[in-house]
């Protein structure tokens, strides 16, 4: 974003909104306001967090909140709220015109309104460049990963060491569960300061509803689904990965399931490359399952089949743009998304394979490297 | 809120949304449209989610967005998006009014807007219901906040098991720093499935920053704020809870300074009752505190003293109403605050306390059972 005419303004907790994380690359659990004028950034920032942020902060100026909301006061409110203090200090800039993130609170864009600020929004991708990643982002994003691989890892190992009883596993004299495995996963990933959230360990037909997180007992000899997308404590950079294993024996129908997934997310994978619509990929994919026979419809008020997209870009969140799916998207160089197609059958199992990748300059470079293997014996 | 006449609308990912979560008790990591029309409520999802939320949601309805979308089309929009699918939903509904929380996308409100819905914000609560905690809330709370002080007592065990060596600590030969403090904490909360972020062990003056994470070195004989504050995997609910420690032996200024912010926290806990006002609970702490010669001004630029509230609401958020601060609000039953006065003067120290309360009937019961105490030896 170039136009250093029009000012820019958020207003959120850049601990959880990734925008102003990424603008201001420090940490704040309060929502505070940030400006951009003139090409300049310019933070408003409670005593609490003044100090840490005059460090911290990659931004201009750092300026006290309690210093312009006196001003605010002396200009005339009595009360002056945020609304009040953000139109004072953008009239006094000169800016008031400001363009915000599509997120921004509604209603403290009435409330800026109604103090004669115009406001108007602009949908993700709101700083174009996040898109992109740069060399170092890319690390931070595979650091995340391979702390996600050593953790699925573990998963593999304890699986590995289970015994089957009938149709259950136990270990060391435990049936194994989903939670147990997910705690396995997320205590793992804590250990590197990764946050795993809504960690995926579905069984059989629980793997059918894609989200689902999985609970109860993991079945031997049917799928496992394992979808992990934890988030760095040190460098707020997400990974997402997804295997689908099997203690014991897959079933003859559940193997090619496995297989043609595996096939169709290699050959979309191998498409990938700057100015390739991600469209194609996705529909590549999906004629490649549908032409083993792999049907995506509605049965009984429930979707089978792939009925999700193909991928979705990541970095500071773990879904942002661009979207690998139905929709057109020409592939650009430094865009970091997964490829993970899926087929869900009731009955038989469900299976996702997800890789992470990042378009280079001649094709693409996958920063996935946990094997593909479906039995665990 | 029993305004059957006026509709909600809701658009957030449920995973990340507190009042999404709260109406539907449904973790969703994709925004998705929730209405509620006429007393009843009703949720759009994605081919993705369908199966999953029409057995989990706690909704009147859960209908199908690609079919909505379909509608939206046969009405004449070539390339329906939300704003188009949510209008024509609402427009067929005859609820063309729409009451949304404050913290609504203002890119979706003003593309509502232009297509005939009037949208109004409300600040939060937008669900007043959800400052006052049910039973089985405190109770979820409870168990958040008992994994929470499970950790600080491995934390303090650690501490106490360690050696100093001149200014520095160690533990079994290795030196002790925030970073590895941080994983006991963390990695012991995961283990019952709480997730710590932005974990706080400060020592010395890193402390005097209240939002300062801590990195490096923990110091011997110097203030040790750790304050840790994580969410449920489980039940979503968060737990909050500071002590300050010193390993080692305190100088008399910090211990006076601990004993200080300890009697005004408790002075401030004793006054918690239903009708009282918490401006006046946190001026008293604030008095009992100056009057002990604790002043707070800013130094060189940076503030010292007690230059935050004393206190905030908890729940599905980490900080929501009501605050207890200089503002008035007159507390009830039924509501989940902390009391967590600070005092830090960079040179001495940092000392924050910091307990969970709610308001009964005839007073308050304090959730935290953790101990209070300076020194380990």
């Amino acid at each position: 974003m170039n136009k250093k005419q029009v000012a820019l303004m958020m207003y959120a907790a850049s601990e959880y909104d990734s925008n102003l994380y990424y603008a201001v690359k420090f940490s704040v659990p309060d929502p505070f306001p940030y400006f951009r004028i003139g090409g300049k950034s310019i933070i408003l920032m409670s005593d609490l967090e003044l100090g840490r942020s005059q460090k911290q902060a990659k931004v201009d100026e750092v300026l006290s909140y309690s210093d312009i909301q006196a001003k605010t006061k002396a200009w005339g409110v009595e009360k002056p709220g945020v609304a009040d203090v953000a139109a004072y200090f953008l009239k006094s800039k000169k800016a008031p015109k400001i363009l915000v993130p599509d997120n921004f609170n509604v209603g403290l864009a009435d409330a800026l309104r109604k103090r004669g600020i115009s406001v108007e929004s602009k949908p993700d991708p709101f700083f174009e460049e996040r898109v992109y990643k740069s060399k170092e982002e890319v690390r931070m994003i595979t650091q995340s990963l391979r702390h996600t691989e050593a953790a699925i890892h573990k998963l593999e190992n304890l699986l590995r060491a289970s015994r089957i009883a009938g149709k259950k596993i136990s270990y060391r004299g435990q049936w194994v569960t989903s939670e147990w495995l997910k705690k396995v996963l997320n205590v793992s990933m804590m250990e590197n300061n990764c946050m795993g959230s809504h960690t995926i360990v579905a069984s059989g037909d629980q793997g059918c509803d894609p989200h689902n997180e999985g609970t109860g007992l993991v079945w031997a000899n049917q799928s496992l689904i394992v979808d992990v997308f934890p988030r760095s404590g040190d460098t707020f950079y997400y990974a997402d990965i997804t295997r689908t294993f099997v203690k014991g024996k897959a079933s003859a129908a559940l193997k090619a399931q496995y297989e043609a997934v595996k096939a169709a997310q290699e050959k979309g994978i191998r498409m990938v490359a700057p100015g390739v619509n991600g469209k194609d990929v996705h529909g590549a994919i999906r004629e490649d399952m549908e032409s083993k026979g792999y049907r995506t419809e509605r049965r009984n008020g429930t979707m089978v089949g792939f009925f999700h997209g193909t991928g979705h870009g990541l970095g500071l969140d773990v879904h942002e743009p661009p979207r690998v799916n139905a929709s057109e998207h020409i592939l650009k160089k430094g865009e970091v998304v997964t490829v993970e197609p899926g087929l869900y059958y009731p009955g038989v199992g469900a299976v996702r394979i997800e890789d992470l990748l990042v378009v280079t300059p001649t094709g693409y470079q996958n920063l996935t490297v946990y094997p593909k293997k479906l039995e665990i014996a």
